[in-house]
């Protein structure tokens, strides 16, 4: 009995000691994380909101002032000691490594001791009125030295004479009209025309082609002055003494014109001059519309159509040449700029991801200015500056983004975004591979009405959801959303009652990002209203008065607008760099891509019966489109399902939505254009500005008008069809489930 | 006391469950493994033990019995039954997918009802002596139907008629002799060159270049014909009746000549047939040395130098015409080859990945042949055959590997890669961000004596360990390794003590996926020892006598040899498929870019003065070489404490391994030829066949002998130098820590 009864206390004893291991072990088991790598994602919202908190107007106002003060053209020398402090001060700030990196580019200077202007000159070859050599400076700005004056850079030298043709805003359709409706040929004239509508460097192509020997830019008032606004510095319109600076390049996306494809290195070979990509061959030179009253007033020649006059009091006839009371007059260009080879500095900062460090977000926009930038770019710069610093605080405090972040700070923007784009080339493979998203940081205010977005469809979803958690930056909208107030002031279509978002076109440095290399790309800034404001820009725009007066009194005294700004902006590059799922919505760009396909389907609808001739068919893109449409549901459904605590599954998935925008790449590039290479998002050919979908049917399309052989032309438009078929069906294959 | 002693006792009570518990939690916590991702490395080679000894030699023989059976040209229905078939019995072997792809490409056959064939014409016209229409048909395949005549595929149609001149092998610098030392111009002759050396489309191209208005091409004994074995059926020689077919395009990797750069389907623009790329615009037409003699022997002209001597007893005088008895006598091609439009069939057939289905490891091989294709390409067919079996039986076993395995049957291989080119166009995008590797069947053997293998540097050790695991499949070699085997026979160099690899050149179908696309590439087979056997390629290549009975009988009765080479090819793709980390040595690609980088250097040293003269330096690209070599060099010293429980850490470097060949991509490719992308091996343009290394510094000093302006010949120097310097330091670049 005794002997029983132990035996059955050892065993209750054993059973005891069994099941208390055995718990013990079941808890182990299950209390330790399956997925060390699974981040909590709570944490990264609260973060979020610290990040945003942190960023402050005051603060904003300060980098803005401090990086203002002195003119900080690229390849000077202030611009490298700018790039230098923004360097040491990012830093301070804390971020984990911050370098420099320099590159030698062609960019392009007046001659110090040759200024540019235009003459009238009478029969005997004497100038009898020449234009001004630079702008009256702004108050407190008397004594600055290095202050460019404005002039096109790139521009060839020489000193062309002739009679001028006023030509509205030399486009493609204004040339064209000129021609078969006026009748009028520029071939050995200066052709005049007036700054908008297109990026100025097409302008100076389309007088090129037309056989113009020189080509004269000016900024009129219909398309630079706002009504009921003073000039600068009692208001924020453009005096009549400014005028606006600009490269005249033709690059398509090629960077430094000597080093096509190449980072401008040490060991880089160089093309010489006169094979370099985009320069023009003619002279050309920007002037003030006070300068363009006195070259234009005694115009001859035919009363132009409405659309081509402007604001000013003449007539603003044709020509060529003056009236006949001025007939012996003619016009002289005196330029002489010079190209010059000189060494730029990109400043690049980053944060190491913690489980991805080989997945990179990018924030970056340029730092040097025409002068001293007040608005373009150091608007953006100040905004990227405080990002910069309020990421540093939230590293400080623990912080550490799940993917690699990178700030950059460009070189060289206003002579052909070419700090961005060398950059670019140099890590070209890197990027390929890793780079999840691009956010550009040029200047984040042109208006003061709104918030202007443009972006890739898959970025829309992040973008909305980011404004409604935002507060408008508008007085008398507290407790307003960012959200709305956009979208009361902005709404996108009768279709769609949301925001409007754009097409990103060109013109900043996300270029070489998102149209050559395909990566998911968008910018942000505050905005005019563009239903009543007409004018192209902003009125003082690349000209002298872009100061930090004109931001500080009039187009964000309390700096909230650009501190929102810098709360999209930082937003966007924390939730792609810190989200375990990538934000992208793919079910966006399937909308889009149909629309676009609709769209430029009506326009090939506008040539019916060649439609029918040439068997032109858009069949197969509805079809690309459809099958797109499929995959990116099916995507975001089966992503319902995804086992998150699965490292290898996520990144699977990760991996196919940051290669989704890299598929809509062709490698071979758009026709004549190797560096833009987006089949469904470039500038057309006519405007760099401009973001066209489906660029390379629009282009083929675009050239029907202008074609003598329309069977070649038509069959230009069947090919590029079909490219856009292929891509958008290989984008689809993408999206299925990978084996 | 009592009390007391009580709580003593509950205290240990206490103690000891929750020493127990505690045990129990911490034995749990550790028995969990980290990551579930991890695979068991040893299971791995137990598999992979299986894979091989499944492999058996009578199977590759009844697989290439099988295959050999009836004529299989691209387009044809045979070679679509034979798809079919293939496909069948894939999904028999288990695959989890197996799908037909079909492509619709510019293939080319002679006339039906108007052969082919060469004359001499007399002086009224008459043909006085035609070549033969068919090569005589080996026994026993007497009545088999749709056998091919020898032909030229994509020969210009015509009937050309003249003088013929004798060029030796068609090279480039047998055109430069024949020019520049014998004063002969080749316009509007007729130009006859022996087959052999380089690829015949580059002869043809030279004779285009030449001004020739037709080429025929011949099979000459000192080329085609081993010493001391009978011709075929008592030998493995070319009878004198056998002729070479094979395609003349100079495609440089376009694929189907129709649609450059994009998948020929339905929905595909295809090019006018004037603007396809790479056809001839001549009539090419291959003989046998019978005709040959015919035509060669009353030959005019110089007496050649001894090099352009073949082994036919005749004088190989140059012409042009025929000697002085004979010189009244033309020379008239009958060429009536069409081009067609023919749909053409893939079979690709895949292993999901368990754990990186988005990774691809591909082994694939053609199946289309001229005739019964005996050795080209069922020899190899017949091993990917056995190796999709083998695989097979592991699926069935429960394995299931790592990442994604896909076996591809391409089609149209012998019209210039089409098959092979169209998938890899279509599948682009997924391919450049998950293909692993490329492993290429084509021929599994050529030769009697050794392994021959091509392939990328960084996997050369993969190869050697490979190599090293497995038995020769020579008699008299038992216990000992086919390394071991191989190494005798064809040891490396006198600096390197192991056995050769080459560098892969052209004229198969890894061509788009190491060339254009950047993948990790090879090709494994046997040989013959190319020291003593100076012939090219194999006697009977491309002719009707590459039949099953050829390789049963002589080139490999027991099939170990074929045997051997499947578990080569299999070894390779379970390998890469399978390891946890990526078996690829990138420090071999640093030794290999080293020696490629001395060599072109000391190539260009031939030109002591222009290096001085144009400043010609190779340091760049040294110094971009020593930059790769550390990077290299620190980059496997990391794997080695690597945490391969962490699978994001893992991903991380397998991308960086799986993108460093990517890296050698330049997306503006080679000179004129926007296919071939690679930096660092792509053929050169005077010859398809043969690898170069940094080609396009090659292609730049080559033509320096040819070139009427060396400063613009040096200056190209200079350019491809600083791509090759740009490239090699991007590819470093991938290979430094991400962030």
């Amino acid at each position: 009995m005794r002997k029983e009864s132990g035996l059955i206390r050892w065993i209750c004893w054993i059973v005891v000691v069994a099941a208390l291991f055995f718990l013990g072990f079941v808890i182990g088991w299950f209390a330790k994380p399956s997925h060390p790598n699974t981040p909590d994602d709570s944490d990264s919202s609260t973060y979020l909101r610290e990040f945003l908190n942190e960023m402050q107007p005051d603060k904003i106002r300060e980098h803005l002032r401090k990086f203002t003060q002195l003119p900080h053209l690229a390849g000077t020398e202030q611009d490298l000691k700018y790039a230098e402090q923004i360097k040491r001060e990012w830093q301070e700030f804390g971020l984990d490594s911050v370098e420099m990196v320099p590159y030698d580019v062609l960019l392009s200077y007046p001659n110090e001791t040759q200024p540019n202007y235009i003459s009238i000159v009478d029969e005997n070859g004497t100038e009898i009125l020449n234009t001004s050599l630079a702008e009256p400076l702004p108050e407190g700005y008397e004594d600055i030295p290095n202050i460019v004056p404005p002039y096109s850079s790139f521009s060839a030298k020489g000193q062309p004479e002739g009679d001028l043709v006023y030509v509205n805003y030399g486009r493609t359709e204004d040339f064209f009209q000129l021609e078969r409706e006026m009748g009028i040929n520029v071939t050995g004239k200066i052709v005049i025309v007036r700054y908008g509508k297109i990026f100025r460097g097409n302008k100076v192509k389309n007088a090129i082609l037309a056989g113009a020997k020189g080509i004269i830019m000016f900024s009129d008032p219909a398309d630079y002055w706002a009504t009921g606004v003073q000039p600068y510095p009692d208001g924020w319109n453009l005096p009549g003494g400014g005028a606006q600076r600009g490269n005249v390049l033709n690059l398509n996306g090629a960077g430094d014109p000597l080093t096509p494809g190449y980072p401008a290195k040490e060991y880089t070979y160089r093309f010489k001059l006169e094979d370099a990509v985009g320069l023009p061959k003619i002279p050309v030179h920007p002037i003030g519309f006070h300068d363009a009253i006195q070259l234009l007033k005694n115009m001859g020649g035919q009363i132009p159509p409405n659309n081509w006059k402007g604001a000013l009091n003449i007539s603003y006839r044709i020509g060529p040449g003056f009236s006949d009371d001025f007939k012996s007059q003619k016009v002289r260009m005196n330029i002489f700029t010079n190209n010059k080879v000189a060494r730029i500095y990109n400043v690049i900062g980053r944060i190491r991801g913690a489980l991805e460090p080989d997945r990179y977000v990018i924030l970056g926009g340029h730092r040097d200015a025409w002068v001293f930038g007040g608005i373009d770019p150091m608007s953006g710069a100040a905004v990227v500056h405080e990002t910069v610093r309020s990421a540093g605080k939230l590293l400080s405090k623990g912080w550490r983004p799940r993917r690699t972040i990178i700030f950059a700070s460009w070189d060289a923007e206003e002579f052909g975004l070419q700090g961005s784009t060398e950059w670019a080339e140099e890590n070209a493979k890197l990027l390929q591979e890793r780079a999840v998203a691009y956010i550009n940081a040029d200047s984040a205010i042109e208006g003061m009405y709104t918030l202007r977005v443009d972006c890739t469809p898959s970025l829309h979803t992040l973008v909305y959801d980011i404004t409604k958690q935002l507060a408008s930056p508008e007085k008398g909208e507290e407790g307003v959303s960012l959200y709305e107030s956009w979208h009361k002031r902005d709404n996108w279509t009768n279709d769609r009652d949301a925001p409007r978002i754009s097409k990103l076109g060109s013109g900043s440095d996300f270029e070489a990002y998102f149209i050559r290399l395909g990566i998911t790309a968008g910018r942000a800034r505050y905005t005019k209203n563009t239903k009543t404001e007409r004018y192209s820009s902003y009125p003082v725009y690349h000209s002298v008065y872009e100061t930090f007066e004109i931001v500080d009194k009039f187009y964000d005294p309390t700096f909230k607008r650009l501190r929102v700004v810098a709360q999209v902006r930082g937003a966007l590059i924390f939730h792609l760099a810190d989200s375990q799922v990538l934000p992208l919505n793919l079910n966006e760009y399937a909308n889009s891509l149909s629309k676009y396909a609709q769209s430029i389907a009506r326009l090939a609808q506008n040539h019916p019966e060649e439609m029918m001739t040439y068997k032109v068919s858009f069949d197969s893109l509805f079809s690309a489109v459809e099958n797109f449409t499929i995959a990116a549901r099916g995507f975001h459904e089966r992503l319902q399902s995804l086992d998150r605590a699965d490292s290898l599954q996520v990144r699977v998935v990760n991996d196919q939505l940051m290669y989704l925008e890299r598929a809509f790449i062709d490698p071979l590039g758009l026709p004549g254009r190797p560096f833009y290479r987006h089949v469904i998002f470039a500038p057309s050919s006519h405007n760099k500005y401009a973001g066209e979908s489906f660029p390379g049917i629009y282009d083929a399309l675009f050239d029907i008008k202008n074609s003598a052989d329309p069977e070649k032309s038509w069959d230009e438009v069947k090919r590029q069809i079909s490219i856009a078929a292929f891509t958008v069906h290989a984008a689809a294959m993408t999206l299925i489930p990978p084996a």
